[in-house]
């Protein structure tokens, strides 16, 4: 009867963190590594840009011959080749010449100014320009980006968007990442269908847990397969078995409660070893974990919202920090619109729509009420040590879109 | 020389929006609609539960028959059947009766509620209570979470993890979502080479942009296929006639500049309409955009950051919106770290490292530098009517992770 031995919070994320594992590298295309976390450290193979380059349409000179140019006062200055993009030329550019270049391409030897076009008529070799440039001006210098040699993105980097043009600059057609974990997702349950319009046998009922379980599965980095097993010990120890040969991460819903026997935490605790089962939360007291052949196996409640909630508070993290990436809930602090009460002793994770200033928490949540969560974008934490809070008091908030990838 | 007559920022994103398209429908399983946007609303099919559930392990009874039992004083009754999740008794329980029951299982007829097991001892079919229930402890309500009938989700919602679950236990094993629009990326630029350890032919420069601009087109959920064109305009205009006709968005890097002839602007006015060319925006002024057979084109900049700014604040909200997804800039207020100067008539985007207080815009931000956006987590946006803010004003951020889909 795990009531009476209920783990802290704290207790409980401790022995997720001593038993934390991280996932073997693997190579993989440029293009493939969108959002996959690095694990060796990027050192450029190139200057970039790799040499002066022109960052506009015009003319590469020096800045010197256009002193004084102006509108009323033009000067002339000869113009004596032309550069596109991808093109480079070997002259050196003297005092009172000029040439025709293209955004992109290399600045010739001696020019160190691009004037614009717009400032500039032309006539056969002729440039009659109105207006001066100081020496630099348009002009993106060799390595101003990244410098050939220099470590410019460190193992463990998330990379984002940008991250993908440094790294592809840098002359990496393939980076090394952290493989993404396979999780094993078994669904537990005799009185679980699938999702039909038609009429529901008697005290059936719809499985919604494998649809969002493997969204958050997937909103955390990593790959997922599921499987059913019945409410049995032996066919819960199957499938756990068998997955704990071949996955990285194990996942089951139901069966976690006590007149059951506890069959899935029996089976975890045949297999392996249990790390904790019942934590002084809510919802999602009944959660456990463990590890079966050197794999983690989280064992959530069969309560679609209680399931959420465990997944947000336990695995998330584990998930993440497998791939190398750091994770933390993202607190931010907002006005309560609401009294709320909590329990002393207990963590409360209370579903709550906020916005940039208050947060008011769903007030029908049942941890069956799926609905609350998607009435809700956040979370109201209150600790354990605090009572609950008064109507406008200041409440630590977690936004779902903060939990994600 | 479109420097002469600069759009303004709302001109151009009004143009934009004046000429947005919706996606068809599609109807695909379930499982793949997570980060989708319905097309349909979402009536229930069943209620959920679909009878009153039992939310705990332990006795089904009449809740009065507890009265009056507690450690001291324990009251007797009489077990008369036991239901295990997924089966159903359709016995009557009366006073004094109790039956042993599973979370999940349907609470019989007569009983209505549920006293934990912890709180009783048996023998036989003899049942000793220690504690009382009030009618309707520890049980779910039939229909609490949803009702058979009633529009649970609506037309345009987006599809997170919570409301897979909820669309899953109203019936649906598919979903009507509106296609991801397919996005046809055109590459110019003479100069560009892909990513390589080896040395670079001069004038040559790697092209990071594919990259970049790939993983913004994923991010705002949508699909994308790459090509290259050369400077030429009939290269250009081929690529740009066939992207017309197979793709729903046409997006092209380079080109825009002047002295190329504006060899991308030119194709979109041969082939269709040109919305704008020249906003007043920093960075990213000469972005483009126009409609071709219906299709609109985004014409970005070549350069790294100039085009990725483009995106943010041009082609993202279109997407989203060409999916039912409704997308602003969420705007927060952070105080400014430093100074920032900024011109009369322009909006600003800067690049900066903002935390939750303070906004410190990155200081070497050429729109040629990567490394600026690497380096940053958000924009500071200066408003064309304001000419920069001083250290400790309060200027607006956005962050880059409230931009993904």
């Amino acid at each position: 009867m795990f009531l009476s031995k209920l783990d802290s919070l704290d207790n409980a994320l401790k022995l997720i963190d001593d038993n934390q594992q991280l996932m073997d590298v693997e190579e993989i295309p440029l293009d493939k590594a969108h959002k996959r976390v690095l694990a060796e450290d990027i050192i450029a193979y190139h200057n970039s840009p790799p040499f002066d380059k022109s960052a506009m349409d015009g003319f590469a000179l020096k800045g010197e011959s256009t002193f004084g140019a102006s509108q009323s006062q033009p000067k002339t200055l000869k113009i004596v080749d032309a550069i596109g993009a991808g093109d480079f030329c070997d002259k050196t550019i003297n005092e009172g010449e000029a040439i025709v270049i293209a955004t992109g391409a290399p600045v010739p030897d001696g020019a160190d100014a691009v004037l614009m076009k717009e400032y500039t008529t032309t006539d056969g070799d002729e440039l009659t320009i109105y207006s001066q440039v100081t020496p630099g001006e348009n002009v993106s210098p060799k390595a101003e980006d990244i410098k050939k040699g220099d470590q410019i993105l460190s193992k463990d980097t998330f990379i984002r968007y940008q991250e993908m043009g440094l790294i592809a600059s840098a002359g990496y057609d393939s980076v090394k990442v952290y493989k993404k974990p396979n999780v094993k997702l078994i669904i537990t349950g005799n009185e679980l269908v699938e999702p039909t319009k038609e009429e529901i046998d008697k005290a059936k009922i719809i499985n919604s847990n494998q649809y969002t379980i493997k969204a958050m599965v997937e909103d955390a980095g990593a790959n997922i397969s599921i499987s059913h097993a019945g409410d049995t010990f032996d066919e819960v120890r199957q499938e756990v078995l068998k997955a704990s040969e071949e996955y990285d991460v194990i996942m089951t819903t139901g069966g976690t409660a006590i007149s059951k026997g506890d069959v899935v935490l029996d089976v975890v605790d045949d297999l392996g070893e249990i790390l904790f089962h019942g934590v002084s939360i809510r919802p999602g007291k009944p959660i456990g974990a463990g590890i079966i052949n050197g794999k983690m196996i989280f064992t959530f409640s069969g309560q679609p919202v209680a399931a959420m909630s465990q997944f947000d508070i336990f695995a998330r993290k584990f998930l993440f920090n497998m791939q190398g990436r750091d994770f933390d809930f993202h607190i931010v602090k907002r006005q309560a619109q609401l009294k709320i009460p909590s329990q002393l002793g207990r963590t409360d994770f209370i579903r709550a729509f906020s916005d940039d200033e208050s947060a008011r928490h769903i007030l029908n949540r049942g941890s069956g009420i799926i609905r609350s969560m998607v009435e809700a974008n956040s979370y109201i934490i209150i600790d354990e040590n605090d009572e609950g809070y008064q109507k406008g008091d200041i409440v630590d908030v977690v936004f779902f879109n903060s939990l994600l990838w």
